[in-house]
């Protein structure tokens, strides 16, 4: 979490007034759960109670108790989320910048809670706290904790709280685990959750610098098996752990723009072992401050569970464990981020897209590393805010993008859409050839206007692929379920026959493997619908034969050297080129501006659109396509 | 560096004999130089003497004394490079798989030294050492060396050798730095250097792992400022400092595959703060490993020393110190090596290029992180081997690729070189047109033949670019410079005006922004010289026009959807963009097998050459095309 070296903040409260976007003055509140005898029994087989919860909320839950939002925090955490504890506080609670009047998460609409997790060390149970059988602090005696067991303390808090279902439960990092933990565990009071720079189990590298903070706290002789006195305890250890983990939440280049090579009291070197680098001084100052605010036995612990933590254990696969997710799922990484990278959210996403489980993943351009989901990523915002939107009121207008339903004509900066203006006559004809109910894959789905039309007129079931991050957005904004991801690369991940349709619009000739994309799609898809401007229409070869140019017609819009097109393919190509590859056309519609062309198709359709069906021989796309990864 | 955990191995030596590509049985010697009073004055400004040097040496000194080629180590490393100390031990020098006879850096061809640096404890004088004035060991009043100190003390080595000037000087990591500090500082001492994942200046993420590694030193109270019997001292702090280390050496990819989440000693969690993952205990044996074979003390001078390496500190450029560079420079970088990330090769590249320097990059395709250099990753042999075969005999056949020259016709390998076993025509084209002595920039050079041809009949100074591994490694063996980049990004880091001819044969096509890629030859070259296959042959127009077909001809002979070219292009069509851009044609050459074409170009051309001239008032690439990076 970024701290504020270097600045001197003053509190932003003026005239007893704080900015109209906070939620103000917050208290913590404790409540006492688990009283002996309804003690917890944890993942470890151990009983634990009393235990006592710390929780702020904020906003106001509504009539029928269907606006509450969970907050998960990571894992140095608190409840302080959001505001201000005291009028002179310089900063507010550890997520702010994303929680309060008419932010990301809407504290007018919702009613969001956040609760210290269970073996921390900010007012909720852990092993600082006295263990009321010895009237001592617990230290090591107190049990090792899951993010299982965390999840049965906020379960219970929640109850507590009177609410049956959470609209949706959110977090990033630690915090997404135990809202995938909520998803998975407790699916019918989880209408939707927001997992951000996650993983559904630690892997090797995370393990690998947990243990090293570990070792580093244990090897210090303060520490004492963890028999120390409060403030007291393995200072430097902790200090050290904290300052090689702050490293991993950054990123090369973040550190890069920040530090550099600075050194902080001098200009030259000093020749000695003291902190010279501005780097050096600012991790310094990470980890003193940290110590000042962290015990060090609920370090051991809160790292223990995040290594535990594996959704997928005990249930005989990943995508059997992500099965039993019922709501909505929105899963965000960071391009930056690397000790949470992508895959591992993608693997998440994947195993949901698998399970027909409704599911949205972005991938966020950022330079900020891990901490990108702590600091003010307007992707991030709009993500969020339009998730949390759809989950709540799926039919009003939506306060972001202010349209009852994605019908936006405004595409123009979709990334693959390049038909923007243009009237697609395409859709019209997809539209009639498609079942009622079923379920349908758009791939390049740009803002979603395909899929919407399809869902109101047709009621599918509807994914979107698309490459560009703000088309991303606008997807998640209009409540489309969107998965961030490049058909080039393939879609290995997803099994055959997920779909029973896979559209590919006016798509085709910008990717770079256009047969591997139509032998994937024919094997995730029962059906494949294809379309693509003619190359083979009168006007591109008039201008290709009499004037000797790159033929630039209205269907095919660019100059030879600004084309975002790849590939240039007629009816006729199109045609041998299924031949060849055993790619079954059920149905071959060319068309032009006032609709379906009857003679001269190659001559006269400026478009054309295939229904393909898997013959049954197609070779496979590993096999028979060698791609560049 | 990887340690054979996990496996026991047993000493290669069978019947008192090491496997033939051993340098066999090798001694540890020891010299003792700068004796007082001719002590070596540090950049600290302390002065030092007398130090004791470790060194080995493999091969054998050749008559004129022009083979030699020194080693330099990374951080903890030591003069055994190669070799066995006894017929009973288990492992080698630490870069045995590089160092041998008919090996990468062959001893049957070179003599190799590699000595232990300054301020380590591996027999050269170091914190450890006895200072000979107090007759107790320095500890901390051993004086704060740097990688500059450290390449003083070899030079004093290799001149007790008698070595006038090196064949090469080769390092990774640390080494690396000491390889660029001796290119620069002694440039007509070194006739070559081979630059390995390395850094001109350490950054601000390496500096905090550093720091971070120090700090857990010095918070052991057996550290005691320093002052410890050798042997014990801050354990439990170096083997943390050693731990976190080691992770950055790996990358997740490796980590992941070695040990994901497997258990050590059991098939359940034991709740408890002992080593349980595999990659924990992994760790637990390198901390314990590296403290039985490392001194503390030593570990703090020699990350001080690489924190302080900038080889442009007290230049007023990068670019101002890098000038300074005589030699040929090989720059190597491994794909994931997060902890000197390719960027950090590539700032060296360019700054050697962009001052004139002879310098051939390769970002080498592999999983293994950082520690990629210490393992047997072919193409690094390769290239070593290439490299160094052409800075000792340039005109002897290599016997790597066999050929007295690269006039290899294969080329089917090379990445963009989409015209194998086509003859050439344009090559001769292009050979006349360039003065000879010209300073020559082929863009997509594939194995480098145009270039090789280039450099026989017209002694141009020649650089190449491409993006293929394979290329570029051929280029490499060939002795041709090359640097590996992808046009399609840019060459910003390139000045303008730098090279006479810029080239860009039969590439165009393939190209994503061929607008950009033009703007940015006519902005770093005098002249550019482009050719590339004519849409507007009548063959493709009558394809295209009465078969209504995406044409296929001699020339462009891809199906559309396997061409490796995104753009078609017809003579017609370039005339106009250039004229459209203010791209000044000096020259139009239509070709087709038989030569040049004087009648109806467009229609009976089957490829165009052009030379293009800045007119002066062309846009620049970055303000007047938008690319996606």
């Amino acid at each position: 979490m970024s701290d504020d070296y270097n600045t001197a903040i003053e509190s932003p409260c003026r005239d007893g007034k704080f900015p109209p976007d906070s939620v103000g003055l917050v208290q913590t509140q404790y409540v006492t759960l688990f009283e002996p005898p309804n003690v917890l029994t944890l993942d470890c087989g151990a009983t634990l109670g009393p235990i006592q919860v710390a929780y702020e909320t904020y906003g106001t839950l509504n009539e029928d108790r269907s606006n509450a939002v969970l907050i998960c925090h990571a894992l140095s955490g608190d409840a302080h989320a959001a505001g201000y504890h005291t009028p002179n506080d310089r900063k507010p609670g550890w997520w702010d910048i994303m929680i309060g009047p008419g932010k990301g998460i809407d504290t007018n609409r919702y009613f969001v809670i956040c609760s210290n997790f269970l073996g921390s060390c900010k007012g909720t149970t852990g092993p600082g706290s006295i263990n009321p059988e010895t009237g001592k602090p617990y230290g090591l005696s107190f049990p090792v904790v899951t993010v299982g067991d965390m999840v049965r303390v906020q379960r219970e808090l929640i109850r507590y709280l009177g609410i049956e279902q959470l609209l949706c439960v959110i977090g990033g990092s630690l915090g997404g685990m135990q809202a995938l933990e909520w998803a998975t565990r407790y699916p019918k009071q989880v209408r939707g959750s927001v997992l951000i720079a996650t993983s559904y189990a630690t892997g090797a590298q995370q393990i690998a610098f947990d243990a090293v903070g570990r070792n580093a706290i244990q090897a210090d002789p303060n520490f004492n098996n963890g028999d120390y006195e409060p403030g007291k305890g393995p200072r430097k250890g902790l200090s050290v752990a904290r300052m090689m983990a702050h490293i991993t939440y950054l990123s090369d280049e973040s550190m890069r723009q920040k530090f550099g090579r600075k050194l902080r009291y001098s200009d030259r070197f000093g020749y000695h072992f003291d902190s010279e680098f501005d780097v050096e001084t600012y991790l310094d100052y990470q980890g003193e401050g940290f110590v000042n605010r962290f015990d060090a036995n609920s370090y051991l612990y809160v790292t223990k569970a995040m290594d535990y933590f594996d959704i997928s254990a005990g249930f005989p696969s990943l995508d059997a464990s992500l099965a039993r997710v019922e709501g909505r799922t929105l899963v965000v990484s960071f391009t930056s981020d690397w000790l949470f990278p992508a895959y591992q959210s993608r693997e998440i996403v994947y195993a949901l897209a698998r399970t027909g489980r409704d599911v949205s993943y972005c991938n966020i351009q950022s330079d900020y590393g891990h901490d990108s989901f702590l600091l003010d990523v307007p992707a991030l915002r709009r993500l969020i805010r339009g998730f949390l939107h759809n989950l709540l009121t799926p039919k009003e207008p939506c306060p972001v993008c202010e349209s009852p339903c994605p019908t936006r004509q405004d595409t123009a900066q979709d990334g693959n859409n390049i038909f923007s203006g243009r009237h697609r006559i395409d859709y019209d004809t997809i539209a009639e050839l498609i079942e009622p109910g079923s379920r349908v894959l758009d791939i390049g789905c740009g803002s979603g206007e395909l899929l919407c039309k399809l869902i109101r007129s047709k009621n599918i079931r509807a994914v979107g692929l698309e490459v560009d991050e703000e088309a991303v957005i606008r997807c998640v904004e209009s409540g489309i379920s969107v998965i961030q991801a490049d058909i080039d690369k393939g879609l290995s991940a997803l099994p055959a026959r997920l779909f029973d349709y896979v559209i590919l619009s006016m798509t085709l000739q910008v990717l770079e493997f256009p047969r591997f994309a139509l032998c994937e799609m024919l094997r995730i898809g029962q059906r494949c619908i294809v379309s693509f401007p003619n190359f083979g229409h009168w006007k591109a070869r008039v201008a290709h034969f009499f004037q000797g140019r790159a033929p630039v017609t209205p269907i095919l819009p660019y100059n030879w050297y600004d084309t975002p097109n790849r590939h240039v393919v007629t009816i006729k190509d199109f045609r041998d080129f299924c031949k060849q590859f055993n790619f079954q056309i059920v149905r071959e519609i060319p068309l032009n501006e006032r609709g379906t062309v009857r003679l001269l198709p190659n001559l006269l359709a400026d478009e054309a659109l295939y229904v393909l069906e898997n013959s049954g021989n197609t070779p496979s796309a590993q096999a028979s396509v060698s791609i560049a990864e």
